[in-house]
Parts: C-alpha cells; structure tokens; sequence
C-alpha cells in the first residue's frame, strides 16, 4: 500500500479520509488538517476542521450535518445564552468535551499536534491527524463589510458579505507541524481531499515552504474536485470562487492547483471539462465523486489507491 | 425590614438564602459566600458554595441533591472521561455553562464579584451574591493521609480521611470583597445559614478583619444550627467535629460561634440543649429548622426576620 499524505479542510475533506482510513493501514495515512478556521469560542479552543476529520475517523460524524458529533444536544450552549454569552457558534454537549479538553491539553503546555495525538488516540483512532501546524494562523476573510475572521464570516454571517480575497494572519511566521513533515517525508503519495481549495487547503499551501515542497515532490499529487457539476458539494467554496473571478467547475479547481497536482479526479457529471483540466497540466480520472454512505467514501478512497498504486510518471 | 448579611456555604446556606429571599426585599439581603471550596475543573473555576446559593436563588437547583441544576444531565462530562479526564466531580451540562462563563468573564479581567454579579443577575437574582473575597483561598483539609485540597477531600476521597485540622491557605493576604464590606457595613443583623461552621463559616471568619468586625458588630447576630439530633443535615460537618474532638450537637456550634453570635435558633428536638447553648453567652431560640420544602425555608426565614425585628439588645 502506498503511504499517503492527505490534505484535509471539513466536511469533504472528512469523508475521503474516512475512505482513505478504511482502505490504508493506519501506519500509511496521515491527513494534515486547516487549522486556519481555528477559533476561541468561550475561552476554549475550537478547531473545527480537525474535528471534523476526527469525529469522521472516530465513527461520531453527526450524518445530518456532516458535522459535530451524532446524537449531540446543546444544552450547555443554550445554558450560556441565559448567562449573555453569544451562541451563534453551535457547540454541542459531546462536542465541547473535545474542546474543553484540548484547551486543558494546550494550558499544560502541550502543542496543538500532541493535544490532537492525545484526543484521537482516546477516540480509537490509529492513523495520523496533524494540524498543518502548531503556529496560529487565522483565516482572514476580505469583503465588502470589512476584514472578518472566518468563522464570522462563515457562521456568523452565513457568508453573506462579499468577498475581494483571503488572507492567513500568521502563516508567513508558521512551520507545518512535525507530524506534517514527517509524513511529508515517508509519504508515496499527496492526496487532496475535495475541501475548499481557497480557505481549506489554502491555509496549508500558505505555510512558508509547504508550496515548495509539495511543487517539488517525487510522487503522485491526485487533487478531488470538490465543485461537481459547477456547483459545491458543501460549503461556499462555489460563492467564493464566483466573487473572485474564478471559474466555478473543476477546471477552476484545476487552474488553482497547476505545478502542485498531477491528476483532477473529476465526477461523471463533468466529464465534458476533461480537455480543459488537460490544459492545466495534469491528468483527469473521471469516476463518482459524491459521498453520501460510508460505501462511497471506501469505493472513492480504493479508486485513487488504485490510481496511485497504477501510477506511471 | 431589617438589612440582613447571610453568611453561606453550600447546601443548607443556599435554603436558607432562598427563604431569606422569598422574605426580604432584594435590596436587603445580601449572601456572602464561601468560596475556599473553588477549584479548577478542566481548565474552568468552579464556585461549588457560589452556585449551591446562586441555583437556589434562580429557582434552578436539582431537589434531589440540593446542589446543581435540575434536570441537568453529565453527557460534556462523560465525552470528558471517554477523553482521558478525571471526571470524579460531577459537573452538568447546564452547570457546566456557570463554570464556562465565570471563566470567561475572569479571563476578561473580572473580578469574582463582578462574575458573579454578571451571573445572577442574568439569572434574575435581584439580591446580591458576594464571594466572601476576590482573593484565592483554598481550604485544606489537614487529615491522616496528608494535607487534601477540600474537593479532594469531600468529593474524591468521600470525607473518608480522618481530620486533625483545616486551614485556609492564601486567607491570610485576602480581603473582604467590595459587596461583601459594603453589606456589612449596612446591615442591621447578620445570619449564619446553617452550613459547616469549620469549611463554610470558616473561611469567611478567616479573611483578615472579618472575625474582629463580626465580634465588634452592633446588631443581632443569629446562628442556625447545622448540627439537628446531634448530626449534620447535610455533608461532613458532624464527622469533621468528632474527629476535631467537638461536641456534634448544636452546643458544639455554640462554642465556635462564641463572640460571635448572640442568638443561637435550635431545633425543636434539641431543646434539652437550650441551657448549654445559654452557657455559650447566647440566647437560644427554638423552632423547626429543618428544611425540605420552600414553605419551610420562607417560614425560618421569616421567624429569624421576626426575631431581629423584636431585637432588645
């Protein structure tokens, strides 16, 4: 099997390396996660795009949501709305213990890739999750309403406001963190799991170094195309790249990741785009890329094994 | 209506606090409270005697026990332990926000007054709630195992270790909080609930100043006894004055509150005690003290409001 590096924002990133935890050895998958999203709600330290990615991996993913832990109630947050603290940010009971936790971790000194290793060994998971790194980095909205942190943008305001750009408060001072390195390292393979190419991977690509290395790595980069069918499977990835001027299809996806991927897995429904995501520069490998049941994040996952165990450079 | 400082702990304090509050117009009753019992649970400050008085206040405390909030359920706390965390003090989901917000609000730079003030008062408490100081104090049990933090002691250990002494670690450099002073120096009488006379009533006589200006007070100052038939209500009062070498009866809580109080109110089934409590340099006042429903708690209230009101000192 080969070892594979996954990168990984939310809730689609959370579904391919589901797939990919069920098909690898746990020792052959590592999934770097956007910490970017990363927020103090209530004095506790939320990182939603870690969580998401954990819950998935420990069966706990709310499978309304795709986010949040199944079965959650929020009993403490409405208990905080009668106290006057702000609620917009949804923290359910099971949920808060991951972030009451983690910020205990952090207060006794533990870094954020050694709270998350403690968290998910707990929960029964056996690969790696990583934190791209454990420097803070704030994912930084620019829209028509000013500068909006991105859970402000992304929760609070329901990404209303327009945007002009993204930026990482923070990164330009950041190192990947040293799980992230050393999978980097092993790893035989970079997989990008269908998250947002501009506030999910973006973050992890804005790491000093990180573009360069991954433009410069040995093995195969397979890229999934998270817009299928000119539209985002979650989340506003769509919106953005409209009000950036990008294209919204696979093709935009594609443009975003020339000189850092070497094959687009795009859906049936697109496979009109091939040619152009030819001229981007990489492959395409046309297949079903929307994961509504475990069996379709296993069947995806096992595809691009097959590709990269297949591959020919 | 008399101006009442109540002096509390925790479970039979906040009984008597709520009478006094069903009684007393808000701006006349102020509770000053133990808080040597506060500890830090998961990274939060916990004010156990803070929310015993300030969930009883609300209307909001758990029948059942007395403390925490009914209908509260444990599902943050049980995800904490699935997360590695000790979980031997019970926090609720609803509790839990309490401890989430004072810790917020402390991080904000908040004084515990201040916090607690913020509480209650989204909590529709009209009366005040003090800390007895904004300084940390900590109750050590001093005990044949070795010196145990309080909750350690009472919750984790079960009051099992023998004890040869507490002590309040920090007291010594606190001062009374601003509320607390200013009821003070308001009141007509003073109250002690009926609540440990070593751990709830000892801090607060403790605090550099409080014990002399107590002895130096010049209205009615009225003790409830804790101790009923020659045992505690409630918690480890009667245990903690047998191992001290105390009388457990309501003349054991004569003699601490010698200089100190000028009417002690006994239970109709210790009335063969009335004449020792006498000897104690006080008068002794006997009436159902027991406290199961809120007509009980509004009814001693309003015997202890009468007895101040027909005062001849």
């Amino acid at each position: 099997m080969p070892k594979i590096l996954a990168i990984a924002g939310g809730v689609g990133g959370a579904k391919l390396a589901l797939g990919l935890a069920r098909v690898l050895p746990p020792e052959d998958l590592t999934v770097v996660v956007n910490t970017g999203d990363d927020e103090i709600f209530h004095g506790l330290h939320v990182s939603p795009d870690l969580d998401s990615v954990t819950y998935a991996l420990a069966g706990l993913t709310n499978p309304d949501t795709g986010w949040g832990v199944v079965g959650d109630s929020f009993r403490t947050l409405e208990a905080l709305g009668r106290l006057g603290a702000e609620t917009w940010f949804g923290l359910g009971d099971l949920d808060l213990a991951t972030h009451i936790r983690r910020t205990v971790l952090l207060g006794q000194g533990l870094s954020l890739s050694q709270a998350t290793a403690d968290i998910t060994r707990h929960l029964g998971i056996a690969c790696t999750i990583a934190p791209m790194t454990d420097a803070s980095v704030r994912t930084i909205a620019i829209t028509d309403v000013g500068d909006l942190a991105f859970q402000e943008y992304f929760v609070h305001r329901g990404c209303e406001p327009r945007i002009a750009g993204v930026r990482f408060d923070g990164a330009d001072a950041a190192l990947p963190s040293p799980a992230f390195a050393d999978a980097f390292r092993r790893a035989d393979a970079i997989v990008y799991c269908p998250s947002n190419p501009l506030v999910s991977v973006g973050p992890i690509l804005a790491i000093p170094g990180v573009r360069h290395a991954i433009e410069n790595f040995a093995g195969p980069r397979i890229a999934v195309s998270p817009i299928v069918g000119g539209r985002a499977l979650k989340g506003p990835a769509a919106k953005m790249m409209e009000e950036l001027g990008e294209e919204v299809s696979c093709v935009g996806i594609a443009r975003r990741y020339v000189g850092l991927c070497d094959a687009l897995v795009i859906d049936d429904v697109d496979r009109e785009h091939a040619a152009a995501v030819e001229d981007c520069g990489m492959r395409y490998f046309v297949t079903g890329t929307v994961m509504h049941t475990e069996a379709d994040k296993v069947g995806l996952a096992r595809e691009i094994v097959d590709l990269i165990d297949s591959w020919s450079g």
